[in-house]
């Protein structure tokens, strides 16, 4: 597997052992996510907006409306820092100082850019959509002109990136363990879909699409609806 | 109620609409979400941190270890920004440009500030505590000396907050509702909580304590395992 990259900002300096280091970890988070939190410095200050995303390859694709001033600085060459957050579990500890949260997170360091060329601004538009809700891209109505005008993609290398994870059993101390009394062990977070709300416009009888109604039921590791992770 | 500050990097410019004004929207947010995303500027670039965090009244209280880069940065008195985002839904339009998410998040601004004191400091372990694993703090073994001292807490007030809330149905256009034929509705995404898996050193039979067995099982709204939100 390709390693990834390891730039000072994208070494961990604590908890090492927590270091992913082949790309499958970063796709297989970013994969999962729905909302990414998009860090960048406005006015000196830093922000951080949560924020869809989507991924295709190498390349992680951001948008929003052209008003929107974090992603128009973004989109301007600026560094921003993307984080995508996947809660796994609770870790309880027989000592209060070893309590934990099983999770899996990649951070992504870089210079954004506008996505301005119509048909890779198009493709971009495609890759969000299909992180967001497979399958709407054949399904719902496509993007007119004045919406396509309306809304900035923008694109991020997946270069400089890191991923940490814990998983699995608390970390208790060895005289905790021998002579402790308190209970430890994980409560899973779990993430998933419940059932399709339609709007009130649609009229009763039309079925949920398979892509709708079918979505997280996929095998574990599909999508964010997996019972257990 | 209390109504939120309204200085310029906390007044939403886009969607003003999803802006929620009081104080009991943010604390509701907040005492939901599990983790936050702690955005702070190193060496020029932004940084986002996943992070556990707790709420007092208006203080928000993070932790990490005294030799973590962002934390020791963070507790210098420079600007951080900290955000929570709960996910509630996927919603899907008839126009692929009018699909959204459902979700709730709370941006706040300000100078975070180390607590040193030793009382201080460890109230704000204990809310920390509370938030993570609520009742752990009177089952599990307390923090001794060493653990206190290797670990660094600082606080931030809520004074500079937004909270953004998009809710409920897909917003098409008047044209797509009249005339198209696309499935528009809700997928809901629910957070919630699994079976408790012991760790392989608590002997068999003991029970799971009640503040773990239990948790999130109480009314609506308690906790990030409500079944709908």
């Amino acid at each position: 597997m390709t390693r990834l990259s390891a730039t000072p900002r994208s070494t961990l300096t604590r908890k090492k052992h927590r270091a992913e280091t082949d790309r499958e970890a970063l796709y297989a988070v970013l994969d999962e996510g729905l909302v990414c939190h998009l860090g960048l410095v406005l006015n000196g200050s830093p922000v951080v907006l949560p924020t869809g995303y989507g991924r295709d390859g190498d390349t992680l694709y951001l948008h929003g409306s052209t008003g929107a001033a974090s992603l128009r600085s973004a989109a301007g060459g600026i560094d921003v820092c993307v984080t995508v957050t996947l809660v796994d579990g609770i870790v309880y500890a027989r000592s209060l100082n070893n309590h934990s949260m099983n999770y899996r997170s990649a951070v992504i360091h870089g210079r954004a850019r506008q996505v301005d060329a119509p048909e890779a601004k198009m493709h971009g538009l495609r890759v969000l959509s299909e992180h967001l809700s497979p399958g709407s891209w054949e399904h719902a109505r496509a993007v007119n002109a004045k919406e396509f005008a309306s809304v900035s993609v923008i694109a991020l290398d997946l270069t400089e990136a890191s991923v940490k994870t814990r998983a699995g059993a608390p970390a208790d101390e060895p005289e905790d363990i021998a002579t402790g009394t308190a209970w430890a062990g994980v409560l899973p977070v779990h993430t998933g879909f419940g059932s399709p709300i339609p709007a009130g416009y649609v009229p009763a009888g039309v079925p949920v699409p398979a892509h709708v109604a079918e979505r997280g039921t996929g095998p574990s590791g599909t999508g964010p609806a997996t019972g257990s992770r």
